[in-house]
């Protein structure tokens, strides 16, 4: 059975109730994070022999030397050999809608010159190496190779290293296999903290990257944020969640399935429906009874829903979209007649799937749309993995000699009023030179 | 006497001791984060009340009621008018230039349809509400106030909240004029890392927000890391530096005070000269011995220079924009005949300045471009703060029922591939409603 906890926005105590329900705070460990800082201090220091250690160590790897981390090419285009030809189709289809998404995304210098001749502008570049970091073990997930690795690629970053390790010798061709069609230039079997640590801080085996993104343990986790400022890294993510808004039209089984699909993730995944339909509300909770026996992950499914579910009845679409504003989801589908019309008054979300017929999977695989979305109410701040992530900008002043003169008297004054006056008389320098 | 390093780009150890010296761990103090953690704790759990007491403990600040906190519309206005006329337009000026050249970064939503009806896109929306941290005391910075708020502002973020420390209740008039210039909504005299927690979670008095941004001491950054992921924050800056690359051929007082002015910002900052031209960097090292004794803060520029300081000769500009791309520093001036010819070269760089007229100083106060940038190397994978800091975005899914079709079956293969059979059926339903 299924237990939901159900809100009504009439209640007196709705607000607290619900931020109480939302509310997610991943504790940082001490003790994780101390074991975190030594392999981090141990690879900085002893490099491939620390991280041949603990690879052999924690993945019970039996190899002879560092250079056998490197996962040869041959082995990648053995692994995209392999896999049946459905699930290379469907991967590479899903490769060119995301590619193909996320060229819109990418940005390019620009410079404007004003009236006295001088130039401003931005330069655009991406960076130069990105380190991309894979789970191994049970929940290999190619769509996430896909997702991480190809806006890297549409932003130009000349070099991809992918790092996954292969506990006993074992990684999934599924993965290998997405990650040579996204381009993937070289990649390694290693995992955990020191495989965060190797790429941040590079060995004499693995790359030294500027930046690196892709799920992760605690481990990680802690490991990326604290190689955090010697690189650039992703947001670390909180549990998935969904926030459905229904007008009751959309046939009940398929807002129990849409639920459950993000239910399934894991025992803190974060289900939540919403609807201005009471009686709605109740069909989808018996549908939700009926579906449930027939899941393969109904255990972890329960566990979700019953700590972390929530069903909300509202008076009107605006009040849902209150409480959407609120909450911020990281998934947000609007399974409603006039999806648009609503749109617009979202605030705050991650992903939006509109209609119908835009089932939040179809997001999570090939749309186009990056999956990587900001969780726990921080897309109120914070966006989808974009190509954006893997270009930086430099801006550009270029000053002509009349430029020189009028901004140099300005600059000056500023300059003396801060007290700053080595910046001053570098700015009068050039008023000399009239 | 300047006492600066001077390496040359042919030691057989250039590269290795060029590393030592740009090297740069900001420590984080054990103490200090406890500390904070406590006074997060206070605020978080007892709101106002801690505010009042921290403030009145730590400024000095004798006020009875938190409202007192907030800084009057009227007391803005009279430092408006109290400020002298020529830096009052002075900061004018500045905002304006800075408006104009963000207006550019400025970011739009777009949508496009595929040919069986399918929507894909992306939503802009701005923060709804920043806040922005400004140190008291003795720095005050009225250009940081124009620097960190002015992005906010053209993004369209809808509320603007200002927080600095009033030390015994002093207050600098040029920072609140900055404040009322730069489109401030809302002022309070309330500074580190308490200051930080109110604006993070809110109190009765201080409106929470969903990003801060601006420098603070070593309690303020603190703070601000321990709060990252309630709130959204900008990049814990490291100490401030500049490089010049100059062929030899500009006036070597020019350089010099150049130098200085990135090095009289205080003795961590870090100030670089690369020439191909040994008998110019002969020059610029006399030039500073003359110059030295007649700058107000010589003792910070001696200090800064002696440390971190560092001329390095090399063969060509070849070899000079090698060695720029390494440090990717976070001021760089190329002071040099055709800097256009090179600038499409540099990979890595804050904000780089073209030419001989443009002194990096024009950049910090008026040129247009942001003062905030990514210092310590980081510009490998960072950017100048900007209008995409208050910007954030949704994707955007609208299937038709032709496109749910093509999708979901693909969908449908990668979620089984992956275990996840609730993203499966939930694709598949969709696939009944032929």
């Amino acid at each position: 059975m299924v237990n939901i906890t159900r809100l009504n926005i009439a209640q007196k105590d709705f607000w607290p109730r619900l931020e109480q329900r939302l509310s997610w705070e991943g504790i940082a460990d001490e003790a994780v994070i101390g074991v975190v800082r030594n392999i981090i201090h141990a690879i900085r220091t002893q490099g491939d022999t620390a991280l041949l250690a603990y690879t052999q160590r924690f993945d019970n790897l039996k190899i002879a030397s560092a250079t056998e981390l490197e996962i040869s090419a041959q082995r990648l285009q053995a692994a995209l050999a392999t896999i049946p030809i459905v699930q290379r189709e469907a991967l590479e289809m899903a490769a060119e809608r995301i590619m193909a998404y996320h060229h819109h995304q990418k940005q390019e210098s620009w410079t404007y010159t004003e009236a006295d001749g001088t130039i401003l502008g931005q330069q655009v570049r991406p960076l130069d190496r990105v380190g991309l970091y894979v789970p191994g073990g049970k929940a290999a997930y190619p769509s996430s190779v896909l997702m991480n690795a190809l806006p890297a690629k549409v932003a130009g970053v000349s070099e991809l290293i992918m790092v996954v390790p292969s506990p006993h010798g074992e990684v999934s061709d599924l993965v290998l296999a997405a990650a040579v069609i996204a381009g993937v230039d070289r990649a390694f079997t290693i995992g955990g903290a020191q495989a965060i640590a190797a790429l941040a801080f590079g060995t004499e085996t693995i790359p030294r990257v500027d930046k690196i993104v892709g799920p992760g343990n605690i481990y990680v986790a802690a490991a990326k944020s604290l190689v955090f400022g010697q690189v650039g890294i992703d947001m670390i993510a909180g549990p998935s969640e969904i926030l459905v808004l229904c007008d009751g039209e959309t046939d009940p089984e398929w807002i129990a399935m849409d639920l459950f699909s993000q239910a399934e993730h894991d025992e803190d995944a974060q289900a939540i429906l919403i609807s201005p339909d009471p009686v709605f509300l109740d069909k989808v909770a018996q549908a939700m009874v009926r579906l449930l026996p027939t899941l393969e992950r109904r255990e972890i499914i329960t566990a979700s829903l019953q700590s972390r579910g929530m069903f909300i009845e509202v008076e009107s679409l605006d009040q849902a979209l209150e409480v959407i504003n609120f909450i911020a989801p990281e998934h947000l589908e609007l399974s409603v007649k006039d999806p648009q019309a609503l749109v617009t008054r979202v605030r705050h979300a991650g992903a939006i799937f509109m209609g119908r017929y835009t089932a939040e999977s179809l997001g999570d695989y090939c749309a186009g749309p990056n999956h990587v979305l900001p969780t726990s109410r921080t897309a109120r701040f914070s966006s989808p993995l974009g190509v954006y992530d893997f270009q930086k900008r430099s801006s550009l002043i270029q000053c002509s000699l009349q430029g020189s003169q009028t901004l140099g008297r300005a600059a000056s004054v500023l300059a003396r009023g801060e007290g700053l006056t080595a910046h001053a008389r570098s700015a009068e320098y050039r008023l000399k030179a009239k």
